[in-house]
């Protein structure tokens, strides 16, 4: 765990992250909400080698009608454990990645206090939808299928999400930048400073940039602004020390893969 | 719109659902949300024959940095228009179906009290995942592209998504209502009262029904509890109405589409 102020580690519950070991995932997105913050949370599966992702498993991934502690069931991580926030004292379990992100953005500091916490989910989500893309240019006609399964077909939908489907989100993204200069400095993409707006659409270009490189790098005179966005946030205080450490995780075979194939020819 | 208690017409502001006209697509989730609360709503491009469509064009579907009353852009529609609600007493503009969703839960007496409200996004975040895997059985490998050139890949989708992904989210489900029972007794996902998971998932299940009858025909004993609450729903005050109304619209070339060859055979 990073170090973290006293006061702060007092007044947060103590969070657990419920995901897969090993990878950056659906999990990085959660990560990256506490880590900007400085806010402590366990890693239940990857700090835990033992018997943490049997822990993870039996929460998430389980047959019965609740994950744990009376909370419904869950139908994949990652989830978010909040031991003395549930129903009755006990734990809290909650899942789907923007849930787990609308939840603790308000816990955490990470939306505006008024209107603008929407702003933030709608960017968020937006961002997320990309990621689900992306991911599908390696699994396009089969979730439980070897990529080497659907190799033509993945050709296919990779070339239509790099040449239509990233100019489309990107621009998207750099009008929200625009639409928030005055505040945000080009540096924030709601208000005048980090949300996990911000965090989720970095998250998202750092995947693209691992599994496209050279098409990212073909676009990046064409969305300026974004990539300066992208470079400026590794600076953040939180991110700047998560990347240096050995909690960030490298892209390997999880939902952004680098296969030279599908990138630009 | 459907007649209202003129109570609720002078506690509720005048909500604007912007979405393509003429289809059920992502905006029919927010439709039910209003149906079942009783709460009216202006669904402006099929109101308003005439000009409708441009101003949700307008709002949704500009290359501006902003959709309209200083708000952030929208990605793509559906949006919600509330006027009044944003800041500087503008108009509010949030956008993505879940967030939109999450938004109304709280102002239309569609979700707990508690934090069960995070059990009910997480359920809707869960349906709309699978509601974009069926999208994508009919266009697995360019959303640009027709459904006639991606014939062959649609029916390695189709299968895939029929064959795994459908019984793993029915499962989950029916685990839901099992976790229920007590306080939903069949009836709801989630406590005692119909919440806009209900309508989320059931429009999902009437989607995918008209999608793939075969399928659905052939797998109602095995999921013979969420399917009794599927039938069930259909009796819910306000649902009822809606269903039998003009205000309803048919399936046709949206994200729900009968293609035979892509059901079971």
């Amino acid at each position: 765990m990073a170090e973290q102020p006293a006061k702060k580690q007092r007044t947060h519950p103590p969070y657990e992250l419920l995901y897969h070991p090993g990878i950056p995932g659906r999990g990085e997105f959660i990560r990256l909400a506490f880590e900007v913050a400085g806010v402590p949370y366990t890693d239940v599966a990857n700090e835990d080698k033992d018997g943490g992702y049997s822990t993870v498993q039996g929460i998430c991934m389980n047959s019965k009608p609740s994950s744990s502690d009376d909370n419904p069931p869950v139908f994949s991580p990652p989830a978010l454990r909040i031991p003395g926030a549930g129903r009755g004292g006990k734990a809290l379990v909650i899942a789907q990645t923007p849930n787990v992100l609308s939840y603790l953005g308000e816990r955490l500091g990470l939306v505006p206090e008024d209107e603008g916490k929407y702003y933030v989910q709608q960017l968020a989500l937006t961002a997320l939808d990309l990621n689900n893309e992306v991911h599908d240019t390696h699994h396009p006609v089969g979730v439980s299928l070897y990529y080497e399964d659907q190799k033509e077909e993945s050709l296919k939908k990779a070339k239509d999400v790099r040449e239509n489907r990233i100019p489309k989100f990107f621009s998207y993204f750099e009008r929200q930048l625009k639409w928030n200069q005055e505040d945000g400095k080009g540096k924030y993409l709601v208000g005048g400073k980090i949300t996990y707006a911000d965090t989720t659409v970095w998250q998202v270009l750092d995947g693209i940039s691992f599994a496209f490189p050279k098409e990212v790098e073909a676009r990046r005179g064409e969305f300026k602004e974004l990539f300066e966005f992208y470079e400026g946030l590794k600076e953040e205080k939180g991110l700047r020390e998560y990347l240096a450490s050995e909690r960030r995780l490298p892209y390997s075979m999880g939902i952004f893969r680098h296969y030279p194939e599908l990138d630009r020819q």
